[in-house]
């Protein structure tokens, strides 16, 4: 849907009505109520209680269908089983959407699903739009509407989507002692009409939101959310906690250790590939939002670190190298420039430690910081220690001196566009020269630490704007598609879920994969036959619609390097099954030429319940199996997210040449990846894609063994 | 030395003398000798200045030699080339100490080298302890004196030993806005007299100090100072900042990634083993140490999470995991406890959501405590969400409830002896709820994060203090170590540092290690006999002092089947040696027969320039050198440490049983690591061993290659 027009009218509305009213102290209704009326919602607003002629000093009614006007939305506060009537009589009354509190739905149990689906027929077939339900409500500047229960909320550019209620309350909470505001806040509860990703479409094209703030419990439709995402970003930071990211978070119960631990892995992947920057907790992403709302966007991540003394610089820089950023030499014209602000001998190489001749004289470190941000090799500034302070530290007269410096900083912040980001010991302090800083618009913070994870989504969130990448299509195309589904439908109709691997290698050959040469042979003797054809040594497997792990039965034998030994063990693996598999139906053999060396790989698909279908790749055997050295890629892939994947494994250098090893065809590991996503994305009747091994040579692969298993 | 007796003069003296004494404002003189006069120091105090009669309104000395008086501790600011004099000279007034405060000695080359040992020669001469130089003073509660030029230091129970002068200035700040104080505070700048162990020591006797804050830029004899911190951390937790943790930290540059990451796994596992628990930042560092000022000691991990919330249980949750904190299922009897104070139906499994019964009515969070503290499934307490809030949140009249129910709180830890830890969005709010937490001994934090780290600390410090822990001898095994040094005199006298692994071989038996049989043939014939006698088949490897890697030149051969073969294959390494090294001088050869087939590790020694002798071990082979995956420990290791160093690496499981392979023999490892820590530390003459690879069987372990590199 187009979002922008299919929201507005719910965040922009002439009339209201709230179906529930309540004045009783603490009530979810009385809450909300009032923040709408003590606010200055400008529109119409409509109070429905059957049991009482007036609230709050206006107008009650005993329904909706008795309110004598239109309306545009409707928030519901009345118990489950009476929602779809009120939902049904908001829609006669010309509503476009409906903002639904009520708890014990859909969360509950089957009854709850049940009045959950009985809303939704009513509200898709009058154009409805729902929101909720089991939400906490919502808030819209632009519509100067406040229908979260929560006082004195300021119009301003943070924009909050959140699955829980009391984060938002934090976040409102934060703002409010910082003097943000917000132009959005949204409780998405159940969100069985408008999805979140539709949300995030909604907010990144309101053009009052700069920041996009997620809170998130559980992920549904996660294919669509990080589509969403990733074009979010590209005109506006997402910061979002994901919670479940420990098995404590995930299960309240620290007793399963590991077992679930790809689940968050996969989170992971899927946000660095939208260009998500990830948090724990809410003073984070606070501090990071208002460094976004505040901050010029730096071209990269190369930062100087200044301080009047080694042990803060030494500080900083393991947290910059601890975020990702990076700490260069300066050049030795850069070096000469600060040098002529530092006691003679003093290094100048970054860090940068004026000490001795900025405690008494602050304004050398705005010269510093003007010399450093006049430099092509910085990006970004990162000043750590005392600034502010040293009025206490060495003597008051040094205090105009320092709000002296602050005001410098906050002119070469604008003139440079390069960020600049403060730790000092005094942040906490209500010193002039801290508070001019923050007033220009510079992070001011009590944690080295944070100064640092500030500077690092900046780069970050740079990085996610500058090259609209491109994504792999999401539609299919027509012509492969339908070939796939010829063989799907085959297998169906034989009641198969999983595919013969002749069947599976067949895909993989539509979507151009190179497969090495591989026979079908339906007797011992034929194979014998096509061995000879392919060259010796070569592989012999079973293919039989009843067998699915080949191994298990001796349905494969490996390296044999005759014509006799083909003829021998397919014998063999005939005799070995008759006992062991009696009536398991038998097609034949595959032969192929067994696998030059190379580095084994293992390649995958399948679909997660939240994210839809998800790419692995990671190094096979023991790498895999004991090491869990595997990335994940949410499908579909662009071409840097494919590199990402193939970079992250720890055992990367395997693949790069290694002891005296030649390097590996990295090209056709990447190929396959951007193959497998495309077969995933098109093909949603494919539930599980392994190859396994593949294996890797200086030129091209192979790939050994192929399984694909059907959705049921 | 007995270092309580030592230095317990330097830290009460009841003469002081400042050496440099200046009143030119913001002189390091000048701040110091303020601060010591505009304190309470109760002694006789002495200002040295040539050029004045008086200063700050008292009798100034042309030098120390003129002092009417004896002295117990001289501070000396004056240029390197004069202190040895001034050195001589409080040592002839009974001076037990110096404070140097002087910077540009060691630190900057060899004449400051020279100068300092010129100081050391004098003190140690006349028994005087040197602190500093290059350090900027000290701060003892016990003498009343502050030598640290920064006011207003109060008297309380945390000591801080820094390197770094401006980390000072930031801890006495933090302590100041938190009413904490101090015992001693140490900076000890290049330490050329009192070691840094030394001051761990005293740190650890001083009865006042509860807390040790320690800040690091680099380690010297790190063996001594882990074996004092360990002992220290039985009775008293050490919260520590290690800088260079990142490669930015270290060398002010990101250039050279990875290549340095090693020396970070060494403290990492040196701080493990000592019981250090290890910072990144100045805030957290406080954080964590007014914890442990106020929380009762747990008695394990597990805690329990309460708030009104799911979003705030959520994140607190996943921080608890974060840091290593069990959250266990409560048993159905402390549910049913916590349940009648919830709303019927709501789980109380833990977290614990008390959501809508306690926003109105504070006290049942008390009594959810309550139920959660008596049960001995608890060992701890996370509260997190809104309190001392809720008065804005809900109504004001909420706000005596929330007093009440704080206070509450600090009763129940009181009486449990649990700790608990806070994290409200209002803990910067000045409300009475938060206030009687945090007079009542509780910590409350704005981050829940934080909250979570602290309690981790708690428990980690309980571990640590719990059961002291045998750790192996350091002094030398008198018979073994002659035997010992005997084969390393024979070599040193042939001019050779690297030993015969016949050698390595004899002083790894020396300690005990079973080797598998091995025999020596100075002849291909002699081999061929040797290889009968031992069985087939067999490995040789050529024995000579010329030829340290054996492979490069052919000097190896394995899986000889046959005495023909062995005759054969020792005559061709002669012949291929005779060509590539024709000057080598050739001992013969070692016969030994073919390992079984098993996991191949990496074993190692060696010295590292911070820490003395350090014991590596790993998986062989791809796994050390693509993956890096291998442990690190600082010798001599206590039982814990090697079983620390095993489980940690990531391929472990390999080690247990793995994909059908049996299980490997784990106390065969375990052996091997504690023989080398015993060898290790017996021996300072050997400089690396190297034992790769060593087959580890399911029963024992064939040292496959042994090498031992002696110190220059």
């Amino acid at each position: 849907m187009d979002t922008q027009q299919a929201l507005n009218p719910l965040f922009n509305p002439a009339a209201v009505a709230v179906v529930g009213a309540s004045e009783v102290p603490g009530k979810a209704a009385e809450r909300r109520t009032r923040s709408l009326l003590e606010g200055r919602y400008p529109g119409r607003v409509y109070l429905i209680n059957p049991k009482r002629d007036s609230l709050f000093g206006i107008q009650a009614y005993p329904s909706l269908a008795a309110v004598d006007g239109p309306l545009d939305l409707a928030m519901i506060v009345i118990p489950g089983r009476l929602i779809p009537q009120a939902v049904q009589d908001a829609a006669e009354k010309g509503a476009k959407g409906v903002i639904i509190i009520t708890a014990g739905l859909g969360e509950t149990g089957e009854e709850g699903k049940r009045i959950e689906a009985q809303i939704m027929d009513i509200a898709d077939r009058h154009g409805v739009h729902v929101i909720g339900p089991n939400c906490s409500g919502m808030y819209s500047a632009s519509g100067q509407m406040n229908f979260l229960g929560i006082p004195m909320i300021r119009s301003g550019h943070l924009s909050v989507l959140a699955q829980s209620g009391n984060i938002i309350d934090s976040l409102t909470h934060f703002a409010r002692r910082r003097g943000r505001g917000f132009s959005r806040i949204i409780s998405s509860g159940n969100a069985v009409g408008v999805r979140f990703h539709d949300y995030i479409d909604f907010l990144a094209g309101d053009p009052q939101t700069q920041v996009i703030l997620l809170y998130l419990e559980s992920i549904k439709q996660g294919d669509a959310f990080i589509q969403a995402c990733r074009k979010a970003t590209r005109t506006k930071p997402i910061v979002a906690i994901k919670v479940g990211r420990t098995n404590a978070g995930r299960r309240a119960s620290a007793s399963h250790t590991g077992a679930l631990a790809a689940d968050d892995r996969i989170v992971e992947a899927a946000f660095e590939q939208a260009g998500i920057i990830r948090v724990s907790n809410i003073d984070e992403m606070f501090d990071l939002a208002e460094a976004f709302l505040d901050c010029p966007k730096p071209k990269g991540n190369r930062v100087a670190i200044l301080s009047e003394g080694g042990g803060d610089n030494s500080v900083a820089a393991d947290n910059a190298g601890r975020w990702g950023l990076e700490v260069p030499m300066l050049s030795a014209e850069i070096q000469e420039r600060i040098k002529a602000h530092l006691l003679a001998g003093m290094p100048a190489h970054n860090p940068i430690d004026y000490g001795g001749t900025a405690e008494e004289n602050p304004p050398v470190i705005a010269a510093c910081v003007e010399a450093v941000m006049a430099a092509d090799e910085v990006d970004m500034v990162y000043l750590t220690g005392f600034f502010g302070g040293f009025k206490d530290i060495i003597a008051p007269h040094v205090g105009p001196l320092e709000a002296e410096a602050s005001r410098r900083l906050v002119e070469l912040v604008r003139q440079s566009g390069k960020p600049l980001a403060v730790h000092t010991s005094f942040a906490l302090e209500d010193y002039e020269a801290v508070s001019v800083l923050r007033q220009g618009g510079i992070p001011v913070h009590a944690s080295s630490d944070r100064a640092a994870q500030c500077l690092s989504a900046l780069a970050r969130q740079a990085v996610s704007s500058r090259s609209p990448e491109a994504v792999q299509p999401a539609k299919p195309d027509g012509s492969r598609r339908s070939k796939v589904l010829k063989i799907v439908e085959a297998a169906r109709r034989e009641g198969r879920k999983n595919l013969l691997e002749t069947e599976s290698l067949e895909i993989l050959r539509l979507y151009g994969l190179r497969l090495p040469p591989v026979a079908f042979a339906p007797s011992p003797g034929e194979a014998a036959v096509e061995a000879r054809k392919l060259g010796f040594p070569v592989a012999i497997k079973i293919v039989s619609p009843d067998i699915l792990h080949k191994s298990d039965v001796g349905g494969v034998k490996l390296n044999l390097a005759s014509a006799t030994a083909v003829k021998n063990s397919a014998r063999a693996v005939l005799k070995q099954i008759a006992v062991e598999r009696s009536t398991a139906r038998i097609d034949g053999f595959l032969v192929s030429p067994m696998a030059p060396p190379g580095q084994e790989c293992i390649f995958g698909v399948f679909r997660d319940p939240g994210f839809g279908p998800v790419i692995m790749f990671g190094l096979g055997g023991i790498f895999v199996e004991a090491l869990k050295d595997v990335a994940f890629g949410v499908a579909p892939l662009s071409a840097s997210d494919v590199d990402r994947m193939i970079r992250s494994i720890r055992g990367y250098r395997l693949l790069t040449g290694f002891r005296g090893e030649g390097e590996k065809d990295i090209e056709a590991v990447r190929r396959l990846i951007e193959r497998l996503s495309l077969i995933a994305t098109e093909n949603p009747d494919l539930a599980e894609l392994d190859l396994n091994p593949v294996i890797v040579h200086s030129h091209g692969s192979s790939v050994v063994d192929a399984r694909i298993i059907l959705t049921a």
